[in-house]
């Protein structure tokens, strides 16, 4: 999907809401572990009942990993319901890779190619070949890790290197990489106030904000420093809609969860066109 | 598997080879392809040709993943059949994951109980709570990115941060980490003459050093700068070894490429028990 048709799609749904796709068989509602395949009968209800309210979904793949093989199988009829039946969402395979070169393309090759994702996270650790292989895929975006909403990031993406910020090392370098148009970002909502700064290196690109809500990040916040002229932002929520309730009526409380978060997202772009 | 019974093994075997098997259908002996499962296949015959020569095997993750759930399958059934027939093996995933604190926790567990590898690649970025999760099983072993062995390293690896490279930032700041004895690092061997720099701030732990061979590394260098009485290496080599032949001797040309490089490691340990 190209950024300007996910743009379209933010405006179309007034949303630029992501649901996580965190699915956890010890969470959900007891009823669907009767099924077949719980983890696909869970993701599809959400599905249904919330496509209309955001414009991505982002499967966190730990969760699908941590079933073996029956958790592979769960994502990729993920994956190709959404691709199938929802063609205009954007899908965003939360898989925090970074290795070198061959290993890389390979990656690329199975979220991209096999799996049809639209986009993946990657850990920027490893530098520019363990990144740009990912980037050489055309209409596919590569999200790479700034700063993320977890304590653990102040051990070292606040470290000042060079007289700034690690994370602003990142941002910057990463800009000079080859298909850097490729490039999103994952900046955590619970450091709104690093947005504008943030902002400064990269004025257009798209971010990918977790921890609104549940890790106590604000949505007001992350639009007053975060909005670009083309929205810019898709802000991720997982706990908070899928686990609404345990109970028969999930798919139900998931909506209204979701519901909640777009009337305010609807609020921020109807400011945003009026200026 | 506890680090006293590796260094046991190493002494016993006169080895301290890790064999990455970064198995590649492309690559593999054409008449493998007509096997059930070419990619397990393939690893058998390896690991029957050269488990009396290396202590350790390395699956790298992205090898198998990029075959969707006939990958996994093959993943599985290799760590079965090592943990099977050769339990004296250490075993390390090549995952370089990282994510926070419940996601960790999964990937530890799909990782170190479900496919019971000793221990597995992490990627440092996301800090202490993307790491502890890991270290909190025993027995198990954690080894972290400090410096890798390609050009990418270079772009936020190497920089200085608080006044030392960014690598000796994570390698001081991970020994602070609770159970922090379980960590290992990923050194690579084309910086061989950082190692005496290494190993002033981590005297002892185990190191995986990556890229001698293929990638220019020298064994001499390495065990010259990083060995400690406790040996305190794993030289991993892959391309180089599994790949000696594409004829039908493979088996055989992998186990030769094995023993050339154990022979020298013999020496090593030779010298390392004269001192």
């Amino acid at each position: 999907m190209t950024t300007e048709a996910l743009v379209e799609q933010i405006h179309k749904k007034k949303s630029f809401l992501c649901i996580g796709l965190d699915t956890d068989l010890e969470k959900i509602p007891s009823h669907l572990r009767e099924e077949e395949d719980p983890i696909f009968a869970f993701n599809k209800a959400i599905i249904d009942a919330t496509h209309h309210l955001c414009v991505a979904y982002k499967p966190n793949i730990a969760f699908y990993e941590a079933y073996g093989i029956k958790g592979w199988q769960a994502l990729e009829k993920t994956i190709r319901y959404l691709n199938s039946k929802h063609p205009e969402i954007f899908t965003i395979a939360d898989a925090k890779r970074g290795d070198i070169g061959n290993t890389s393309t390979r990656y690329a090759k199975a979220f991209f190619e096999d799996l049809e994702f639209d986009s993946i996270t990657i850990a920027p650790y490893m530098g520019k070949d363990s990144i740009e292989p990912f980037l050489a895929f055309q209409n596919k975006h590569t999200i790479l890790l700034a700063l993320t909403s977890n304590v653990g990031a102040f051990d070292f993406q606040t470290k000042k290197v060079n007289g700034q910020e690690l994370y602003k090392e990142v941002l910057e370098t990463s800009r000079t990489y080859e298909n850097a148009q490729n490039l999103m970002y994952v900046v955590g909502a619970t450091k709104a106030a690093y947005l504008s700064e943030i902002r400064k290196i990269i004025p257009n690109s798209f971010l990918l904000v977790p921890g609104v809500g549940a890790q106590g990040g604000s949505l007001e916040e992350v639009c007053r420093y975060g909005m670009t002229n083309q929205v810019g932002l898709l802000i991720n929520s997982s706990r908070g809609i899928i686990y609404a309730s345990k109970e028969t009526d999930f798919a139900k409380a998931a909506a209204e969860s979701a519901k909640r978060i777009q009337v305010k997202m609807l609020g921020a772009l109807d400011d945003l066109n009026r200026n």
